[in-house]
């Protein structure tokens, strides 16, 4: 059996472009950019909580990177260094190169150096930490949202939630959704070139890992605000209703801006080829509060506000 | 049952000293001092592979920080920001209290924020990421030493694996030698101080996490240089050597150091109240090689020069 040290070698040692000292030390070294902060964010992917036994390896890869990449989209920040902890059952080199395959995809896709990280042997289990730069100030953070702003969306959320129900068979879908449900699912696309685009346009920032509903709670707790949402594209359906504001894994980011910046929203929309749409106002209270409307102003109802890895 | 996001709030939300933005968003922020490189590092404690299930959380709280701060200990570097992304089978709010008590009573004694992390379901595993600063073109590589150097290291290696040993009942230790033996194990203390020292003395170092042999291994693979040690304190009993020489866990430093400042490796010694010991030099080739001799300069064989997760 290959040692942990000759996997390091062989799969996840590749060349760096912006860093001073890579994989193969006891720490990397990196040096960020004169008046930059750093971004640093870490998220864990555990087979069975996370991710199917009989997940495509490649596909993981590229996942375990791109949610870790989606936490920087959410600050307006550049990824640029990541790190890789990994604990695996037995060292099966196939299933490792393929995933070192779609990590590195997704490395290469968003610029980002691998520079550290460890191999170790137990349940199935991907740590990733995840750095990049903002210019001093600018990072979009939760807290910054008021009163009047409105709350966008990007993309089309519950995609993945609807492609994840399809492969576990709790629904069917129809042949012309099948694959980009479960592309979503299995290949997020972290909104990188956004989260920078909206710097100095967006007053806060999240993206939907757990659903909608949860993560702009997030949002509404951090600035002591509530939210009125009327979704004129919500879908009628109960499930697809459902996935939409309480899917999670979508990795869309959810955003407040001012009244007056609507229009360079839209315009944002068209140079970035991505659907922004309005889904909602701040409100001034009660905090964490969220009205929910569907499009003709009756309330909405949710039995499942989103995911929490430890709640009832 | 508690939320993740009680939990987080509740065991993993403390104040920061130094950090721009921490726990409570979709990362952190930080800004590095001017002229510093930024040192990283990430280490995964599995259960059954890195403690045991009955391990004390408070100690596998110090222990979890510890091992990745002595990874900056062994760049030279001050550790200063760390993330914990956990996974924990459920939430028993006693354990998880006394692991983060322990946790931050090591991060208190190195001066570290805790700024992010993740917390999910899985079986149990801890994941540091650990952030530290030198000044530019400072920190200690393992690539650094060159023929001629003499090799250190620091306090007494070996007694994290005897303690292991007697806790597993694979050997008796006296009275007076268990306590402090179970206390390497459970409450390594990285070499921070002496790792700071070092700067312009020391031509490599590593710290000594798989085993003293093992490590010097990796100094001497990525300095293309080979190794004669010969150790006059090396314990006589088989098994006692052998956790000398092959006992990982102990966090020790081992270093290199140009003959002419061997009196200045000796002063530090006193001055930071620390055994430092010469065990041997560094020789020309070939790479990777240690000529490995007992006090009266007799060949010594060793069955297990190491830990390695994935080896044979």
């Amino acid at each position: 059996m290959p040692s942990e040290f000759e996997l390091i070698a062989r799969h996840f040692t590749r060349g760096t472009t912006h860093t001073t000292l890579g994989v193969g030390d006891d720490a990397a070294l990196i040096a960020p950019g004169p008046g930059c902060e750093l971004v640093i964010s870490s998220d864990m992917l555990v087979e069975g909580t996370h991710f199917l036994a009989d997940t495509d390896p490649q596909d993981l890869g590229w996942k375990t990177l791109a949610v870790n990449v989606s936490d920087l989209a959410a600050m307006g920040a550049r990824p640029r260094w990541a790190t890789l902890a990994l604990a695996l059952p037995e060292a099966d080199e196939a299933w490792i190169a393929a995933f070192a395959r779609g990590f590195f995809a997704c490395a290469a896709e968003f610029g980002i150096d691998l520079i550290g990280g460890d191999t170790t042997r137990g349940p199935r289990n991907f740590c990733v930490g995840i750095f990049g730069e903002v210019a001093a100030g600018t990072a979009l953070r939760r807290s910054g949202t008021k009163p009047g702003d409105e709350i966008w969306i990007s993309g089309r959320p519950g995609r993945a939630a609807l492609g994840l129900a399809h492969l576990q068979g709790r629904m069917q879908l129809d042949e012309a959704r099948r694959a980009d449900c479960i592309a979503a699912l299995q290949r997020p696309q972290p909104r990188v070139a956004l989260g920078l685009a909206l710097q100095g346009l967006a007053t806060a920032a999240i993206d939907v890992s757990d659903g909608l509903l949860a993560d702009l709670g997030h949002v509404l707790a951090a600035s002591g605000v509530a939210a009125r949402l009327q979704i004129a594209v919500l879908p009628a359906p109960t499930f697809e209703r459902e996935a939409w504001l309480a899917g999670g894994d979508d990795y869309e980011l959810v955003f407040t801006s001012p009244v007056a910046r609507h229009a360079q929203i839209a315009a944002l929309s068209l140079a970035l080829d991505l659907p922004l749409t309005r889904i909602g106002v701040i409100e001034a209270g009660p905090t964490g509060q969220i009205d929910l409307r569907d499009a003709s102003g009756a309330k909405i109802q949710i039995d499942h506000p989103g995911y929490d890895h430890f709640g009832a």
